[in-house]
This record gives C-alpha cells, sequence and structure tokens, in this order.
C-alpha cells in the first residue's frame, strides 16, 4: 500500500526537481535567520548563489552531532539550529544519550506535521489502515521515534491504544482484551513481549496482531530476529529506521524485506567514504549522510548519521522507484573493530551470534584494547536445556568472518535488559 | 486570559441558544445510530419529537457509569456508545477502575479536537501563551487527562517536554535544565516533586515555573494545599475538572481561586438531589449532570457524575457569564457517611486534616461499618519533629463537623503513594 503513490512512483527527474525546489526554499531561509548554518556555511565560504542545481549541495559542509553538542553547549538552551522565532516551537524532543549529553531537538507545528507524514509512509507501507487498532507500548518519553508513530497514526485515522506506565504484563492483557491488530517497538522489547507471552499461557500467534513494526534498533532484516519475532507474535515484521536529528528517512514495502525505501521527496541522502569524505559506487557499503528537506525550522543539512548503508537505485517490484538500503541501517560506522587485522562490525557480528539465540536469551559484543590491537569477546546467556551454542558459534563466526573469539556462557537473565533498545555492543577500548 | 472571549463571555440567552442548536444536531444523530441511546431512549418512551426545547432535556433518561460498564460487559469490545462506523475513531482511552472495571471510549478525530478546546479553556485561562514551555511529567498510559493537555497544548502553540517513564529526578532537572514556565499533574504528585526537590537542594521557587496546574483530584481550592503547591513551587496554582465520560468540562480563572467556571458552550449542566433526581435550588449542593455537546461519536447524555457540587448561575469579575461550582468538586457523592447521625463527606474532612500535615506526610480517612452505623478512623503520617497534629486536628473536626475520630499517627512513608491519584479515602464498610 502507498501513501502517496504518485510521488513514490515518480521518475527519477521528476523528484529531483522536487528536492531541488525543496532544497532552494529551505536554503533561503536557513540563509535568512538560521545562526547554526550562516555560521557553519560563512566558515567554509559558501555564499547561496553557489547552490544553483541540486548537485552543488555536495559544496555544503557537512553537519555532526558534535557539532550540534557543541553549539547547544555555547547557546543554552536550545542551541542556534533554530530558523523561526521561538513562540512558533511546540515539540521538544532529545536523544537518548547514547553517544554523549543528549541532543535538544525543536519543531513547530509544520515541521512536527512534516514528520508525521514521512512516519505514515511506513505504516502504509505495512498495510495499515483506518481499520486497525495499533497498541503503543511505551512511556512516551522525550524521545522522538514513538510520539512520530502515534501522529503519523492519528494523521492516517488510525485507532491508538497508549498504554505508557503499564506493565509487560497489562499491555499483554490489552492486546487481547481490545484485539489490537498492530504494535510497535524495538526488537528487543518485541521479543520481550513474546517471552513474557509465552511464561503466562498467552496465545500471541492466536490473537488479532497481523502486523509488528519494530524501530530504535536494525530487527526486521536479521533473519534470526524476523524469523524469532513472527513465529512469536504471527505476524507480519517491519521496521523503519529515524533519528531524531532527520526524522523518520525510510520505510520497508510488503514486496522486500531485505531493503528499506528511502524517502526520497523528502529527503536528499548520499553515501560517502567516511574517511574521504568522497561519494561511494551505487551498492558499495559507506556512511549515510542526509538532508531532510521539510523541515526549515531546525533542519539537518548534509547530516553525517554515522549509520553504514548500502544504497542501490534501481527501483523495486513494488513499483517505488526510490533508491534502497539493501539490508538496511547495517551498523554504526564508528563502531568499527580491527582484529588481528579483519575488519569487523560488531552488527555483522551480532546478525550471526542472533541466529544461535533462543528467545528470551541475550548476548553482548564486549571490545577492549590489547596494547595497540583491538581485541573482541562474547557473552551469551544460555539456559540449563540450551544445547552447546559456543560449540556452533565459534566455527561459524571463523567461516563468516575470519574471527575467532573468545566466548562465556552466563545463565538466562543475567545481562542488563531494556524496555527499550538492547545494549549489544560495549565498547571498553576507550578504558585504561 | 481567554480561550474564546465572545464565547465566554455571552449574554445567558446567547449561551442557551447555543446549546439548543448543538443538543438538537446531536440528538439527530444518536437517534439515527446510536444503539446505546436509542434504546435508553425507547425504554423511557421519548421521541426526538419530545424534544422541542432546551427545557426538554429533563425528558430524556440520565445515563450513569455502570449503563455504559454493563453495555461493554454486554457488547464487547467497545460497547454500543459508537454514533459512527468504527473506522472512524481514532482515540482510545479507558478510566482508571478505581470504580470497577475500567471504562472505554473512543474519540474521532472531531471529537477529539474538540475535547483539546475544551481542555484549551483551561490553559488560557491560566494565562498560557506560546511562550510558554510546558513539562508533562507523566507515562502518557491509556488515561485520557493529561492526553487532552497534551493536544490542548499543541493546539495553543505551547512547546511540550514530554517525560514519560522518566523519574521524579530527572523530571525535576529537566524542569531546570529546559527553563519550563508551566507544569500539569495530580496535586499528589505535584506535591511529590515538590517535597523531592527540597531533598535535593533545587530551588524550585527559583525557577522560571509560574504556573502549576492540577487535574485528576481537587487541590488548588483547598487553602492548605494550594498554600503548600505556591510556597513549593514559588508559582501560581489553577486546576481543572473533567472525565474520561465527559472531557474537560471546567476551568479556574485569574480572577477568583474558589471557583470553576463550566464551560456552558460546550456542556448543559444540571445539579441534582441524588435520590429524587430533582434539580437543587441555585447554590445547593447536589450531584452534577453533565452533557457534553460537541461530542456526538460517543456522547454523555444527562450522565450522572456521582460529584459533589454547589452550581451558581452569577458571573465573575474576569467577565465570563459561564456558571461556577463554589469550591469545585467537593467530593464524590456517593462517599457520604452517617456518622452517630451527622452527614460527612470524607472530602470535607480531608479538606480540614490537610491544614494539619506537612509536606511530604500523608493521610488515610478510612471507613468502616460498626453494626449498621458507619464509624471512620484517620490514620495521619509524622516525623520525629512534627507537633502533636492529633491533638490539634481533633478538636478541629469536633468544632467544624461535630464529630469526634479516633486518630493513629504513623511514620511518614508509611501510607501507600502514587505518581497518579492519592489514595486517601478507604472505604471499607462494604466488607464484613
Amino acid at each position: 500500500m502507498f501513501y502517496n503513490e504518485a510521488m513514490e512512483t515518480a521518475p527519477l527527474e521528476k523528484i529531483q526537481d522536487i528536492q531541488w525546489q525543496k532544497l532552494k526554499d529551505m536554503l533561503e531561509k536557513v540563509y535568512r535567520s538560521n545562526r547554526f548554518y550562516q555560521n557553519s556555511f560563512k566558515k567554509h565560504g559558501v555564499a547561496l548563489e553557489d547552490i544553483r542545481e541540486l548537485s552543488d549541495i555536495t559544496k555544503l559542509p557537512f553537519s555532526t552531532k558534535k557539532d550540534f553538542q557543541k553549539d547547544q553547549e555555547d547557546n543554552p538552551v536550545f542551541g542556534t539550529n533554530l530558523t523561526e522565532p521561538f513562540e512558533n516551537y511546540v515539540q521538544f524532543h532529545q536523544t537518548t544519550g547514547t553517544t554523549g549529553k543528549p541532543l535538544k531537538w525543536l519543531d513547530t507545528k509544520e515541521s512536527w506535521a512534516w514528520r508525521a507524514r514521512c512516519m505514515a509512509h511506513s505504516l502504509a507501507a505495512a498495510g495499515i489502515t483506518n481499520k486497525d487498532i495499533l497498541l503503543l507500548p511505551f512511556n512516551f518519553g522525550p524521545y522522538t521515534a514513538f510520539w512520530g508513530v502515534y501522529e503519523a497514526a492519528q494523521h492516517l485515522d488510525v485507532l491508538t491504544i497508549p498504554t505508557g506506565g503499564w506493565t509487560t504484563e497489562q499491555r499483554l492483557q490489552s492486546v487481547i482484551e481490545n484485539q489490537a491488530t498492530v504494535i510497535i517497538g524495538t526488537p528487543t522489547y518485541m521479543l520481550r513481549l513474546a517471552e513474557a507471552a509465552q511464561e503466562e499461557g498467552l496465545d500471541l500467534p492466536g490473537s488479532a496482531i497481523r502486523v509488528v513494526i519494530l524501530a530504535g534498533e536494525p530487527g526486521a532484516m536479521i533473519p534470526s530476529v524476523r524469523d524469532k519475532l513472527e513465529r512469536g507474535w504471527g505476524a507480519r515484521v517491519f521496521e523503519y529506521p529515524g533519528l531524531t536529528e532527520t526524522g523518520t528517512y525510510a520505510f520497508m514495502c510488503e514486496h522486500n524485506n531485505q531493503a528499506l525505501h528511502i524517502i526520497e521527496s523528502e529527503f536528499i541522502v548520499e553515501v560517502l567514504d567516511s574517511t574521504t569524505g568522497k561519494s561511494v559506487a551505487d551498492g558499495e557499503a559507506g556512511e549515510l549522510v542526509l538532508t531532510n528537506l521539510g523541515r526549515s525550522c531546525s533542519p539537518a543539512i548534509r547530516y553525517r548519521t554515522n549509520d553504514r548503508v548500502r544504497l542501490i537505485k534501481s527501483s523495486c517490484s513494488c513499483g517505488r522507484t526510490f533508491g534502497q538500503l539493501i539490508g538496511g541501517v547495517l551498523g554504526r560506522q564508528d563502531e568499527m573493530l580491527i582484529v588481528r587485522g579483519v575488519n569487523i562490525f560488531p552488527s555483522t557480528m551480532g546478525n550471526i551470534v542472533e541466529k544461535f539465540m533462543e528467545l528470551g536469551c541475550e548476548y553482548q559484543i564486549i571490545a577492549f584494547r590489547q596494547g595497540d590491537m583491538d581485541e573482541v569477546r562474547l557473552k551469551i546467556e544460555v539456559t540449563p536445556t540450551s544445547q552447546d551454542v559456543d560449540k556452533l558459534i565459534v566455527p561459524e563466526l571463523k567461516k563468516q568472518l575470519n574471527l575467532r573469539v573468545d566466548i562465556e556462557k552466563v545463565p538466562k537473565g543475567t545481562l542488563v535488559r531494556s524496555d527499550y533498545k538492547g545494549k549489544k555492543f560495549i565498547d571498553e577500548r576507550g578504558k585504561r
């Protein structure tokens, strides 16, 4: 299902026209009254007149999380990435703070509606309509992701059941009692709910839930995770990626569970070599750089997401012409390890480990420094009846990544759980 | 400040015209396709043609919480008080379940926007504008009150900071760090936040907070509670009442902290003798009966709220012509005790007790049966340095209510705390 069929299936040239119009409009506003970008552009010597066509975007400097963090520190409370008068802002969100001090981000009514429309692409593409009942199993903190889902659901006239402050058990009860058809959460928490249902003898696969949507972490494209979720819920699993700084920028369609479609009518996407800052070839892995086009009040322009992706331009069998991220978000660019000369991303390693983990068991990948070298250790939870998964994981990692790791088995329930994002990668390389 | 000055200061006749137009429109829809009211009106033999003018509303039967509960039990999941096709409903809420099985209530986009406008009266009357920063210290569960505040704030372009899932300490930190100017919560939780700030040495009275709005329980019109909150927060205290079943129906203005203004342009208000069902005289205490006029999708028509109020029709010095509830909601109609021949409402007794309680101490009024007679006991928390409050409370209750009670002193922290509504009245009269 489409949210906006004409746009989603438009030829590349049309999309580029739209991108150029929106970029130009945004830059005019930003050059006029956004201190953050005024300073940045001036420092890099780029005048508005230098940007004459879409491809000129590469003349603009990058922005990074660190830039915004420093700006907010220097200009409290909300920094200078504010194009409009303060009274116009109605939404406050902040990042979770996994990488430094939480970054605050404000939206106006217009940009917030734009964010809801971006997210609506995701819900529509998963086949959600106004006949659905969407249960929202989270507390609605200052994090943006789930608020966006709520707003998009309202935009699409979907009945929402909010369950902030409730326990896992109360939420499962509400799923069953109210015959909810769709649920949204992190893969970690969706697995936790499925596990709790099993423990309580609740028949989730027999419930009305037909779609599970994942957010916050990759999950739907990791076959073993998807498989566990599809069996645990008896439902199709979708996912969408998004960042506080950029909004929801892509979604999964019903035809392909191995790619995310970038919302190119609302975003300009680049994939770069992190070191050189140059574009990589179509299909090559690199760092995702995004420019959002509907949020001139507090835009992200050439924002380095730190996310590793592979972009291809070819269209999907669903009919959409938007570029696709193959395999979704592959991991964090700055998490790369060099273990005995081999480049390893913890996420790649995690995807292999996932295959051997039972529902309800957790694992952690711990990176540390030995001399000048990166090393890696794996902690996995097992139950008394688990098979000897370590004997299976070790050869698989050796085979697929040419990587030999130490494995530590711990009893189920030992590792920290979260109702939000799981902490699967522990980076101790900075420690002395 | 007004939300809609023309309406709020309109002469009685104009308001009655509006009420009649809205009632007529609603009844036409309800007679056409609302099974709940179709059945109820038929059972009471009232045809649409019988309602020819505003005063004919008294020909319509009452509705009660029990009626709706039974309807949802007989017609799962959502009952038959649904005037429109299911696809039109976008909002699910339910009551907290303090009086029986939680009642579910659905809204359409239109009725939800109506509810936000009702709540907007409340925010505007407390002087809140788009220059304010409103911190929302709750989890956004399925309860309606705080969602209504969120929507009203968005409607008025007020910047909101949601803090679901956060601790009391994180919320206080966010108040200070983000220079929030307004905060909303139950009196119980607002007192708890003020207490926690004192414990942590945070200067709340020196913060940017200038308005505290109370909901969920009466508080602003109990002088000792208001006083504690005003000192703890260094802010003005307002309150508004509302029910899941009816929406926000009244608000407090800046000119009078001893009354709530009924939103008469959106509600028809009656005050009745609970036993006879007849109107009481202007200014007499009775049960509040409400009909909401902007929610034809799932209306409350002549809904017996069980709330005890005193209504006067005279206008306020703020210029509003809406009827006023003197002293706000005085308590629950069905909580009345007859102790040695004297009629006592726990809320009245609570207001007297409050005067003697320190910030952070709780109390409970426990009603029980002795033979055929109601009896009452009071549990109060004290600190080692408290004065002998029991010696002060006993004569005060005797003097004001002609009531002699047993008092049990317990250490501070003994009684159950809640982040939501406090449980101050424990009714054990039904127990054997």
